[in-house]
C-alpha cells in the first residue's frame, strides 16, 4: 500500500487552490489541497500502525504551525507546476525532518519547499499563460494548522486518511 | 460549515466500493466509500473543536467494530440507492446512538441501517438492472474497524478529515 503524510489547510484557503486545481490539476478529484510533509512510499498495514505510533509521539513535541502564503510560485522550468509557496518556518521543516529521519520510503533528496500545488502537467504554453496570470495578483494569507494527516491511497490513485495528529495536544 | 461522521472501511473493501461507485454513484469523487454514523449537519468551528473532544471522549469507550457485509441490498421503492449492507451490530448501534445524543444536527428520524453506498440518483430502469445483477452476486465480507472521522465539506461539495479517532484506544 502506498501511504503520505500531509497538512490540510484551513477550508478558507482549501477552496481558494480548489478553485485554481479544479481547472489546472489532474489531482483535483483525488486529494484535497495539501501541503506534502512526506511524498508517498511503500509500506504494509502493519508498518503504517508502528509509523502512526511514532507519528503520535512526534506529533506531542511540535506546536501548531504558523502557515505564511506569500505568493503564487512555480517549479518552472524544473516543471510545470504552480503552486502557493508556504513560507518555510523553522518548525515545519523540523516536523518534516523528524518525519523523514523516521527511515520510510526514501529519504528526500531535494530541500524541502513547502507548497500547496494548484496546477500540474500544464503545458509550456500554459504554464506560460497562467502563471503569467497568477504571479501578478497579490496573495498574502496567514493561518495556523494544528494538525497533520497519515494517508494511504486506494487502487482509483484517491487518497482515504488512515489517521490524524493533533500538534502540541499534551 | 457542513460536517459529517464516517467510518472508513479498510482498503480491500473501498477498492471494490469504488469499482461500483465509479460507475453508478454521481459522489465517487467527492468522498471515500464510507459507512454514516452521522449525517451531515451545520456546525461552526468552534463548535467542531468542541465535538472533537467529545467523539474523543466517546471512543474511548468502543472497543473495535467488527463489521459483517452479508449482501448487495437496495432503499427501492423508498430510493434508489444500492449499498453494501452492512450486518447492525449492537456495538455500532451504541456508537451510533452516542453520537446522535450529543445533539448536533437533527437526530436521526430513521431507524439505523449501516451500509456503504455503491449507486445512487438511478433512474428506475437503470436501478432495476443493476441491482438485479447485483442481488445475484455472493458477497460476504468480515473485517473490524478501529477508527471513525470527523469531516467537513469543501465548497466544491468534497470532504476534508478534520480527526480520527481511534476506537478502544486506551
Amino acid at each position: 500500500m502506498k501511504f503520505g503524510i500531509v497538512i490540510f489547510p484551513g477550508k478558507t484557503l482549501q477552496d481558494l487552490a480548489n478553485s485554481y486545481r479544479k481547472r489546472y490539476d489532474p489531482h483535483y478529484s483525488l486529494i484535497p489541497p495539501h501541503i506534502t510533509l512526506k511524498a508517498p512510499f511503500e509500506a504494509n498495514e502493519d508498518e503504517a500502525k508502528t509509523l502512526a505510533n511514532k507519528l503520535e509521539d512526534i506529533s506531542k513535541r511540535f506546536s501548531p504551525l504558523h502557515i505564511h502564503i506569500p505568493k503564487f510560485s512555480s517549479f518552472h522550468p524544473v516543471n510545470n507546476v504552480i503552486y502557493f509557496k508556504v513560507e518555510p518556518s523553522t518548525e515545519m521543516t523540523d516536523l518534516h525532518e523528524a518525519i523523514d529521519a523516521l527511515g520510510y520510503g526514501e529519504a528526500t533528496e531535494y530541500s524541502f519547499v513547502p507548497h500547496i500545488t494548484l496546477g500540474q502537467r500544464l503545458s509550456d504554453d500554459e504554464h506560460s499563460d497562467v502563471f503569467g496570470s497568477l504571479k501578478m495578483q497579490k496573495m498574502n494569507h496567514d493561518e495556523y494548522v494544528d494538525r497533520f494527516h497519515l494517508l494511504y491511497q486506494l487502487e482509483n490513485g484517491s487518497w482515504t486518511v488512515f489517521e490524524t495528529f493533533r500538534l502540541g495536544k499534551e
